[in-house]
């Protein structure tokens, strides 16, 4: 019994891993990419422009961690792999399992509408009208720049993060007066890579809800191998043990001069880095609070100070944006969409999402772990359950997983990794394969 | 009375302590300085060429162990201040003390000349014959670069640490094959900066020795606020201690692949860095053991393995020179000048050296400590031990500091300075104060 003719948008780390898992139960699946390359955010120079790779990023996960459990990364790689290594890494992953010939490659998908009955028509880049019984949407969550909108106007240089490369380009970033905005992972690295006295800027970093910074090595070894949630433990317990403990790795932003963060340790995604601390603490970078206003080239701070800047870098995060979509049909307004497993719209039985989801530690093996499911529900396998039930678990898991943390667009949609990969290999993928057994 | 009159030759930090500190005991000295300005190796850009501080350097040591104990650094200064700021901090010391003055700006000396009685015959740069009672050695031992000594000839470019600016001078350190030599605070802070991808450079770093490595913060607390020897407990049960809990602060080098220290953790200088290990784990700098030796373009390693270079840093440290006196009068032969308290040459009553150690954390209250000596001798208030007592003490404190490092110029001169200080106030100064009341 052949599968549904499937179609997966996109061929960055959650397209790749459908891709895979499709291709291992004999699924029909054709891949749109629109770029003329696989690894969507870790092609650096994605001639598509949905990669927001600077050049001198490097993944901050280890590779331990980060490796896909079917293909291990090269026992050569350093501990946290430089974004060439990465592509490097999935075009191996490609090669091994012959993924390459079924992606139309420059040939992404322009509009995608579900048809009355079921299935999809698909307007591709080519122009021509395809159709589909089963959808993948892997189209990325890090490639629309999420702009922070402040009162007044800035008459200097304003970019977002996604589009800065190096200290010379877009921009000249030398012997600046450059304030970087918020504190996640790029903030942190473009504002330690841009503070280098060599370069003679005058850097400020604003933040408004502050984060807690981890490093990226504890006792020589990478900190995130002692990262590990445990499904046997309440998380609430295992997140206090974790906040007693936070005064050991000199995670508090204030020690620095930030601002006291808003949330409690591991309330929401830590800022990885042992630069920004040493640079906050060698004045190379001055720590401020949340932008007030903007007026001409000086930016007013919330706690009543002012300065003046040549460049405003906003490293405020991205937008979820489906471009081939009717809005009206699926949006994801400051990043909420609410999907069963982070995959199902509950009552569209033929769309499933990938990768939407901001993983602890990583993405890499929890889009493989949710393409096992893909893959298993395509075949038939699994099956889902009824839509009111899926409706409950969504706010369970999203009390689980988010309960804690703020509203704030990027933590809509924080996932534990681990707990959600136990839950899905021992509960979630064994209680679908059970249903579609009894119920066909 | 009046006191000697007294030349100090350098107005760097062990010139203006020594200025300082003989103002205070009211001794007439004149300080002859090469350079227009003080502060010698804190001076960026010094004209004289003795500063070796490149625009990124941070002192390595916090601002609490830096300051002096008589002027405090200002309280708005961060944790670990740049180089302009300690060039700042000197200038405000010496207004505070109207220690410029009596400095001669442009005007060092170019020979110093022991007469057959006593004092001395100086010659200065503005050409002139000058006498005086007591001379104050105080031109430093970080400015005459040492260069490693491999077998063969490199083609490509070499340059000492000692003239690296930042990554344009004095080359273009971009999209080049660069080999760093050394593993002290130079080596790590210039191979750092130059291996960040966004410069484009391949970066291989070179160790002879290997070294230690610490962070700069611990738990969010300049590490070196946690190191403080005691006097109250010998100095190799804490040193096994510190061996003991080494593990924790990830010091091991050979966890980033740098070859295993000849020496173990604190038996000599370790190097600070939270930067070089996370650098060294993200692949962007190749570790390396020692040089075998050079051809061409070519450098092979004692591994047995060969790569090409455009570039060779030598972050090799520097010579002992005093360019002032007859080599036959007084030279440091591999940095070797047994000094008693590292001020006297015995049987030299009239001629003091200042700063020459290598003192843990730092030189600055060392240097003041030394002061204090030098103001009470000059002042007639100390007095010397006789010359085979002093003999007696320069090696058995040769022992208690440096017996347990490794035979390397760079440690010649490995000074604690706790345990120097503790010695110096308890100890050393009331012993020569009560010998000049009982002798005179």
């Amino acid at each position: 019994m052949p599968g549904p003719t499937t179609a997966v948008i996109g061929a960055g780390i959650s397209g790749l891993t459908s891709n895979k898992m499709l291709g291992d139960y004999g699924i029909d699946y054709t891949c749109f990419e629109s770029s003329d390359r696989i690894g969507g955010n870790w092609a650096f120079g994605n001639p598509n422009g949905h990669s927001s790779a600077y050049r001198s990023l490097h993944i901050d996960t280890s590779k331990h961690r980060l490796s896909f459990k079917d293909f291990p990364m090269p026992h050569d790689y350093p501990d946290f792999p430089h974004h060439t290594q990465i592509k490097a890494y999935l075009e191996s992953y490609a090669a091994a399992f012959d993924l390459q010939e079924r992606i139309e490659f420059r040939n992404g998908v322009t509009s995608a509408t579900r048809l009355p009955d079921v299935g999809w028509e698909i307007l591709d880049q080519a122009g021509a009208t395809r159709h589909f019984d089963l959808l993948v949407v892997a189209n990325g969550h890090h490639w629309d720049p999420r702009m922070a909108d402040f009162p007044g106007e800035f008459t200097g240089e304003s970019i977002h993060s996604h589009h800065y490369i190096d200290p010379s380009d877009p921009l000249d970033f030398t012997k600046k007066r450059i304030l970087v905005v918020g504190l996640g992972n790029s903030a942190a690295d473009i504002a330690v890579e841009l503070s280098s006295k060599s370069l003679q800027n005058e850097l400020t970093l604003s933040t408004r809800s502050s984060a807690w910074i981890v490093p990226k090595y504890t006792g020589g070894l990478p900190a995130d191998k002692y990262y590990v949630t445990t499904p046997y433990l309440p998380l609430a317990w295992q997140r206090k043990f974790l906040q007693k403990m936070q005064f050991m790795a000199g995670s508090n932003p204030e020690l620095y001069g930030l601002p006291k963060p808003n949330h409690k340790f591991f309330e929401a995604h830590p800022t990885q880095s042992v630069e920004l601390p040493l640079r906050l603490g060698s004045g190379d970078i001055t720590p401020k609070g949340n932008v007030a206003r903007l007026d001409g080239e000086t930016v007013h701070f919330e706690d009543g100070t002012s300065s003046d800047f040549d460049i405003i870098v906003y490293a405020t995060g991205y937008n979820i944006t489906f471009p081939f979509f009717d809005p009206e049909f699926i949006s994801a307004p400051d990043n909420a969409i609410p999907l069963f497993k982070r995959m199902f719209k509950p009552g569209i039985d033929d769309l499933v999402f990938m990768g939407f989801a901001q993983a602890t530690p990583t993405l890499f093996p929890f889009v493989e772990s949710q393409a096992r499911l893909l893959a298993a529900y395509a075949a038939g396998r699994y099956r889902l359950p009824a839509v009111d039930e899926m409706e409950r678990v969504i706010v369970a898991d999203q009390q689980k997983y988010t309960g804690h943390v703020l509203d704030r667009p990027r933590h809509t949609q924080q996932v534990d990794y681990f707990l959600y990969e136990h839950d899905m290999r021992t509960k979630e993928i064994p209680a679908g394969l059970e249903r579609a057994r009894v119920l066909g």
